[in-house]
């Protein structure tokens, strides 16, 4: 799709490699980058030098007068400076390839990607083509003047560049820097110069191509006049040895490839195979029927998980991370949660190991207590930390990064029983789409510790039972748990009595019925049954016809009206049990007052901004895109409405949020009013893959 | 000695770890750095909380309002920031410790340093013990109050902590960041903690000490009332694996320690040893006849030598660098030959290390042309390159970073005839005091091809040589050589026919002389006498009465006035030649023209600034501070100068710069008018060590 706007920032990145080629915005900066927060901060250089000298470049970096060469000599090494930079720049925005043009120069940035074979049964020669950390970009010259032009590809870093033509006795023509970054090509016309900058390097009045002490190293090429000429260029990225710590464990490409040079020759070698997938991947999203904000909004998303993607190899087998954007905590079990219908769709084995990693290290057991008497304590159960560590800190065994105890109801308190649900719920759709008998015995033990924490979060007393969270975690050491929504208000923060959370318990009941019965535990199922039905009877009960929807949270006379009371419902969904969903299933009451419901706060316009974007509460100026992209599936294929054009302007609007109010952050989670404010450069909103399963 | 201004930032480094904790100037940033090029941009927060609640801080962090807590949630967690800076700040800056106070809190940094044992001879544990990369620092609280205080030292930085009591069982308490940055402390009274900031630590709402998620991590430690406590503490570095890029080399100290909490146990158990060492160098300085802005200068200038100095292991023995400060290439020749005398004090080997290097990869073999007829190319011989690499890139073989060809007497051109004067000088500086028969028998055919590329740059006719440099070296590709003093004008920035550097091919041929006759090679000894007697007549009949002075370039009717006309003096004084350098010896004219020429540019003003301070150029507001340092000790040791009260006026004159001129650099080289402009946090100053010499 063309956006409209072509000027914001997007990830390219490999599979795994927690790397990006971070640009897009215009006049800002980008570049690539190893395990950042944000975008690289360098200048991108995509352009030609004119016949009459004037160097010519795409919007891809952020112009300022000076250069580094000023801090080793007053005044620069050529009395002008002429550059110009392009005009009339369009984009054109795939599933894999990202095309962005000006007239005369076309820079494509191509991310194949696919589903990544698992390792445990794959061949060594399909794990290193899915894990190379490669990225595949050209640039396309058309010279239509009567002389010659210079046309370049260039990156400006903050430290300096090695000669790879030098390292690979002229195999390959490119740069590397601290054996990290690097970029390279095999066109024989292409010629490689390092220098200060790239005016210093094209007008360099020395006759050393490449002067390693200049922070910008670039490719060349000439250009007859009235012809064309394509420079095919790989990027790559290589972290060697140790990159976590605490436990230490390693790059998994490092098991295929020993160096950056190797890589770059590997991905040189199969390039028209990755283009070729991502071709596939191109057609696919260009002919589903979504509209081209939609398919914009995928595109983007996918390019940012992606981007904090990182696999792992720790010794003996491999330990899928993804990384939580620009706080980069590692498996935030609320993301993967989310995370988990892209993953289920592409490559299952990673939510399995994720599940995996969760019980064998961050896995605990708690007791819990009723906050009108935080003194006594009653039996808990088994649970997981909200995530397993910081900027490839992996937190202690049974601790998160992010949790802490002794808060009530604020940011960085426990999860504890959104996170049990949430290893429920995955390991309901991992198994109902894989039928993975051996994980099924491997961890029923756990199914059944989850039912039984789940109830006792619910009341020690199964007579008292409602089928909701009412009791809290004891790691909260007297204060109270809050939901993967953390920085918003109690009507989604808090999580005992929350009818957003409650959908969750009711759908981990669900699963958990299909789940026992599989295992053949008939007695459990029948109770996990009845659990469900206690749950929906609950959230049922609680619609307020004076209101005309379900509050927020069943206490305290709270009125809040959020959008997410439909968000479990996708669960069953994938599970493929769409009686549960059905007006006419078991839940019929539940899901006809939901659809009344999200009915109401539509409607009423109480959950929707005034561009038409959708507001998550009523209550609080904070939507996250993760979850709208994830209700309107929910409100659509599920509970069947139809928005008419108001679909169209929520996703323009949607569009807008992440194209001008995360223009430099790449796909954002967080918005205040259409303008990201937190959970930037974010891999979260994948969870629009779930569209393309729209009928 | 007490600064009149304690407001500036300083190294405080280990030996050979290329790693810095920089402080000192108030309301700046600074922290642990590791291979940076200037200082860490984090907050050292060093104070106590008083019984009110105020924090009460040392001046060294940058203040701003926001903290790192508002990326994740609206607002911070604690209502009021009660935090104050403490005035009535002073400082303490001897040779090894560096005591920065204010009421109530004394922080001091000890940074010992000492003779580096030989790595070929030396014992395994006198090589763990020079080589491990510690800091001591240690914070007293007093607290004259009636009620208890709490006294913390804490770091910000930009990554996250990983707690070391969880990673040694307790041993240690503190914290580490990626494993490679991390102190500690056995102080049993201490905890430590992690959080956004210092405020949300001490008045933390939650009950998690250590909040993995906070990129601060502190210690901290109860001092009752009326009484005094005092937190030893050890800062350690630690860079794991290959370290180097095109040749892989490690940290010299990786070969006797295993991770950073080795380090720090080890620091800690050697905390006294260390402490000790410190104390011997403190005393020393303090108890020499300098002045005390003398004393500031050394004092000042070693820290920043150690902040650029890195000890590698290149998997079969040890190799030698220091980085050019904030240019950080590696073990540029130019500085090499400046920091000889301090080198051969305290360890004679890292030179001979640094000769071999330059012998072994950075040399090679040019032609050389005359000016006048760049076409026509002549022998010229062995010379050796500018530098190894930069920022840990090692440059191919036979070419530095820095140097390219093309360039007329311009920054970045080579350097060829200045280096080899500094392989020349370095190894008879090197021989003069170590007498390695060793080591003249194996490089004995350098000496003499160094001899032969000497002449041959003078003028391949013998006939028509004068001793001093005329030919360019093929590499310029008929451009023309520069010297050290790269972006200063002609009068010290081009090479041929310069008294700088002619006087710097009188003293290698002076000290070929000697080494030639230690090799019992007598013709060539001789050869070399006449060639010494050569440049001295032609540089002695270079003066001008009219001027009052040598003119800088003996070509073009040039009339600048250099003080580095004296400056090659110091390498025949340095090997115990004291004939040479008398007005009685075989150079007595030279000499006594030398001492005219000073006295003239001196008395004259022409070469000095008004403050007082001096200026290398009469043409040029460009002067270095370690070329200053050495001429000082030249002008007064050798040539017999008494400056009078000027010389303290000169001395207060270039403290100042260093410390308001190049306060937020540590230690810097190259200042206009007082202000330094380039080679900033640069270890070359340490040409000060001479002063120690001077009767």
């Amino acid at each position: 799709m063309i956006p409209e706007n072509p000027s914001f920032h997007a990830h390219h990145s490999p599979v795994g490699a927690l790397a990006s080629f971070t640009c897009g915005a215009h006049g800002a900066k980008g570049g690539m980058g190893l395990e950042l927060s944000g975008p690289y901060q360098g200048d991108i250089s995509v352009g030609y030098q004119d016949a009459a000298g004037t160097l010519n470049l795409l919007p891809l970096f952020a112009d300022n007068d000076s250069s580094e060469s000023e801090r080793y000599v007053e005044g620069s090494l050529q009395a002008a400076r002429p550059q110009r930079v392009l005009k009339d720049v369009t984009r054109e925005y795939l599933w894999a390839t990202d095309r962005i043009s000006a007239p005369g120069v076309t820079f494509e940035i191509v991310t194949p990607f696919f589903a990544i074979p698992d390792p445990k049964y794959a061949t060594p020669t399909e794990l290193a083509f899915a894990s190379c950390p490669v990225v595949q970009v050209s640039v396309t010259f058309k010279n239509d003047g009567t002389e010659g032009i210079r046309g370049i590809f260039a990156l400006g870093i903050d430290h300096r560049w090695s000669s790879l033509g030098e390292r690979t006795n002229g195999t390959l023509t490119g740069a590397m820097s601290r054996e990290e970054i690097g970029f390279a090509t095999q066109n024989e016309e292409a010629s490689c110069w390092m220098d200060f900058d790239p005016l210093s390097a094209l007008n360099r009045k020395h006759s050393t191509a490449e002067f390693l002490l200049g922070p910008t190293a670039g490719l060349e090429i000439y250009v007859p006049p009235g012809e064309e000429r394509t420079l095919e260029i790989t990027l790559g990225f290589f972290k060697a040895g140790t990159a976590t710590y605490n436990r230490a464990m390693s790059y998994y490409y490092t098991q295929h490839f020993t160096n950056l040079s190797q890589v770059l020759e590997y991905g040189i070698a199969c390039r028209e195979e990755y283009l070729e997938l991502a071709r596939e991947r191109d057609e696919e999203l260009a002919s589903s029927k979504l509209n081209d904000e939609q398919k914009f909004l995928i595109a983007h998303a996918t390019r940012s998980y992606y981007g904090s993607t990182q696999w792992l190899w720790d010794g003996s087998q491999s330990v899928w991370v993804v990384n939580e954007g620009e706080y980069l905590m590692m498996n935030t079990f609320d993301l993967t949660v989310d995370m988990l219908f892209f993953e289920m769709r592409f490559n299952p084995w990673t939510v399995r190991n994720e599940l995996e990693q969760f019980v064998n290290r961050y896995s605990f057991y708690d007791e819990v207590f009723d906050p009108a008497d935080p003194e006594t304590l009653y039996p808990g159960g088994i649970s997981f930390t909200h995530d397993m560590g910081v900027m490839n800190h992996w937190s202690p065994a049974t601790r998160s990064s992010y949790e802490v105890g002794g808060l009530d109801r604020a940011c960085f308190s426990h999860m504890t029983c959104e996170q049990l649900t949430n290893w429920v719920l995955c390991a309901g759709a991992y198994l109902s789409k894989t039928h993975d008998e051996e994980f099924l015995r491997r961890y029923r033990h756990i199914l059944v510790e989850c039912f039984t924490s789940l109830q006792n979060r619910d009341h020690h007393d199964p007579a008292q039972r409602d089928g909701i969270m009412s009791l809290e975690s004891s790691r909260t050491q007297g204060g109270g748990e809050i939901t993967t929504y953390d920085s918003l208000d109690h009507s989604l923060g808090q999580s005992r009595r929350n009818i957003y959370l409650g959908g969750k318990m009711w759908a981990s009941y669900v699963a958990l019925e299909k789940l026992f019965e599989l295992s053949e535990l008939d007695e459990l199922s029948k109770e996990a049954r009845e659990a469900a039905s206690l749950a929906a009877k609950t959230l049922t009960e609680g619609y307020d016809p004076n209101l005309g929807y379900i509050p927020a949270v069943l206490e305290e006379g709270n009125t809040s009206a959020i959008i997410p009371a439909i968000e479990a419902l996708v669960y069953p969904y994938f599970m493929g049990l769409s009686e549960v969903t059905s007006e006419q299933g078991p839940y019929g009451d539940y899901i006809k007052t939901l659809k009344k419901h999200l009915k109401h706060v539509i409607d009423t316009g109480i959950c929707l901004y005034e561009d038409g974007g959708w507001k998550l509460s009523s209550s609080a100026d904070n939507s996250w895109m993760s979850k709208i992209n994830l209700c309107q599936f929910v409100a659509r294929e599920i509970l069947g409405f139809d928005f008419g054009k108001g679909q169209f302007e929520a996703d323009r609007a949607h569009a807008r949020w992440e194209r001008e109010g995360s223009k430099l952050s790449a796909c954002s989670d967080q918005f205040r009013s259409g303008v990201a404010h937190g959970s930037l450069y974010y891999p979260r909103i994948v969870t629009n893959i779930l569209w393309l399963r729209e009928q």
